[in-house]
């Protein structure tokens, strides 16, 4: 896979140098990104280059040709993503500093008394006088963790703290990553049911099937407060939103087509069911693992092989983790696909074009942050006590509404998306009973 | 108890009516602190009065009194300590900002992955590449909040919040609250060695005794990481620093003195245990609860009743929640006295001098805001695997030190204090061999 390394380099300051320097990474392959200047000395300069390389190794040659160079010295290089993940990506601090023994007698002993018996009292207070009602824990024991499989819990943690980075910048919710030890469904339960009072919502990531489901389902029954398993239905949120999308671009409308599934694991499941949910005329779903057939055929998606699939589907959606598995051969005219496993996807989009079909996209920029984010913003400010079908429905509309005429879906990073997303979903919790607006937390 | 009342008050903006408004508050009996002016307009201001009141009857009295004046109204009126903690009191935000389509693919996918492959491959990175080593869990049940007793995990949430906040703006620690819903002592250990992989090290908080004791045994036992009950071992430090003070200024030197502790809940056994680690003569303790004293007798203090313990001690601390529990008849000539129940302490300072103490004291200034921060971040710098005998004493005499001339303790809110108690206690776990300088974490 690709990647961005950046080195640190002392090199003579004499014209020609760089020129000198830029040359040897081109030997070696690279392709020059950013150049910084650290420091200018009167004999030497230090400079920060990144570059884009093919892999681990390729890096470690464009080190050795440079320090051929004389007077030349890589002084570090280091894969870019660690750099910016060196010292971790979260803090938590405080709303507002303490700067006095007055402040410090308000916050904390006595006047922090005051708060606790106003709790105790009424319980319906914590969300006014506490951060619990504008938090979300982030839980994962790390058992299915992006395309990596079974990495365990610490490995996980910078996705999770990747996930509360946007949390934060994109829905103003402050999510903690909690990372459980155990892979026995039971224990996981009764962990989360434990530290649950200490959050307004409960977000699942990166646990393995089956497990997940069942994990989800009695986190669900057991606490009256919003749980969703995010590589479930976060995915299939912002999936629907694209689908819908793709339709208007083809010129179809998803509740007169057929939608192919291919793939049955936690997100293809997920997308699966709230495309029948949505309205799809039927859902018909390939998976090799036949332990998931049955909860599909539970939710009504019916069972076929690859190839019928892509046959009898008018919309295909592809999350195999299986690149290049879809031949062009058996893409039919008019089809909207997409296939969205990362970096290399079942399909190339261009490929399926040249085949037939009427739209393809890649999954890209298919992020499943343009939906966590405002479904759980949404969730907290009703007070929902569950996320309910309507409240998926409604982010994903609101994502295809808010999509530009040339996209496939809006831009991640703007946060009026986000708003608009998360007052989407707190409006269908209020329509569809599921919120209590006199727990809206303050703060949020 | 006492406290700040917060009015917002509209009155006509004309000569004389704010001389009216004071005087309807001192007829209600209150005292006037800030007086805010939020707007004014052509015919009426509006104003914040906090005044200090005794109890929430008399501040609903200052409203009454306040909505007799003629163009007068109190718009609200709330416990000063209530407004400040609306919204709550911690945030968890990112280091820095995604700004580009490039941060984003940096801290999330596809570049995080890389950085949980480089923890895969290499546990030890997890300080550098993620915010583990510098965070602590604040766990409690809320089972023996402050003065209030076993109010539950939700309400007690105000205290972990005040605690995390002067983790992170003291001492530079992400500190997460943690609240454990349930009593029974398995259960919560296994809760939290479940998530203890999320965390640099546990902070255990208003958890009541004995089950603290066990709790905290079995924690030290089961994780290989920092492990300390706040209420035992960081007042047992604030406690035993503010005793080395005292002696100091009344010609005493601890060593050669008779210690005795009144009252052996979690802090009085904490202080007595840290009283004869560091070396006093004897330690003597009374406790009215039989079953606090086996525990007290195995770490060689002796049980008396009161009578005894004042006869016999040099240096007395009391921490019993009985406010007015020692007679001043009780007191010897020359004594030491630390009387640290709040807000009225077992006996005033003064009446204490009077009866002949060489020096007294009560719990206003004793803090344990002093020791925490620094004790767990002193910890975290060393990689230390344990907060050892070593470590505690180091940051008890770091505070003894920072002490002015004329104070008991140093200045709870300065920040070069909690550096000198972190260094002293990262160095303590270095020479007493608890420390792994190699796991020490970035961001700290």
């Amino acid at each position: 896979m690709p990647l961005d390394y950046t080195y640190r380099v002392r090199q003579p300051h004499r014209t020609g140098q760089l020129a000198a320097v830029a040359g040897a990474i081109a030997e070696g392959g690279g392709l020059i990104g950013d150049v910084t200047t650290i420091n200018v000395g009167r004999e030497s300069s230090i400079r920060e280059i990144t570059l884009a390389v093919e892999d681990h190794d390729q890096a470690e040659r464009v080190v050795e040709l440079l320090n051929k160079l004389e007077g030349v010295e890589v002084l570090w290089s280091r894969d870019r993503a660690l750099l910016r993940h060196e010292g971790g990506k979260l803090v938590i601090s405080s709303t507002r500093p303490v700067r006095t023994v007055q402040d410090m007698r308000d916050v904390y002993t006595p006047g922090v008394a005051r708060a606790c018996v106003a709790i105790s009292d009424d319980p319906s207070l914590a969300g006014e006088l506490t951060m619990i009602g504008r938090s979300v824990a982030i839980c994962t024991n790390g058992t299915r963790v992006l395309g990596l499989g079974d990495i365990g819990p610490v490995p996980s943690m910078p996705v999770m703290e990747g996930k509360a980075v946007f949390y934060h910048q994109l829905a103003n919710v402050s999510a903690m990553p909690i990372l459980v030890d155990t892979k026995d469904v039971d224990e996981f339960v009764e962990t989360v049911v434990r530290i649950a009072p200490t959050f307004g919502g409960i977000h699942l990531e990166d646990i393995s099937a089956p497990e997940c489901f069942e994990i989800e389902r009695r986190l669900i029954e057991a606490l009256s407060k919003p749980v969703m398993h995010d590589d479930v239905h976060g995915t299939a949120v912002v999936t629907l939103a694209a689908a819908l999308v793709a339709c208007r671009h083809a010129g179809l409308t998803l509740e007169e087509e057929v939608v192919g599934q291919i793939g049955l694991g936690a997100a293809g499941y997920g997308i699966a069911a709230l495309m029948a949910d949505a309205g799809a005329k039927r859902v018909v779903a390939s998976d090799p693992n036949p332990l998931s057939h049955e909860r599909a055929r539970q939710k009504g998606i019916e069972i076929a092989d690859l190839e019928t699939v892509m046959e009898e589907a008018d919309v295909v959606v592809a999350t195999t983790g299986v690149p290049g598995l879809i031949d062009p051969s058996l893409v039919r005219e008019g089809q909207v696909i997409l296939a969205l496993t990362n970096p290399y996807p079942e399909i190339e989009p261009e490929a399926a074009i040249r085949a037939g079909a009427a739209f393809a996209a890649d999954g890209t920029s298919v992020n499943n942050v343009l939906g966590y984010p405002g479904i759980f913003r949404g969730a907290l400010l009703s007070g929902a006590e569950e996320i309910t079908l309507q409240m998926k429905l409604a982010a994903a509309e609101a994502l295809a509404d808010l999509t530009q005429e040339s996209e496939l879906v809006p831009d991640a990073l703007d946060p009026k998306v986000h708003e608009r997303v998360s007052t989407a979903v707190r409006d269908a919790a209020v329509e569809s009973g599921a919120a209590r607006m006199d727990r809206a937390p303050m703060g949020l």
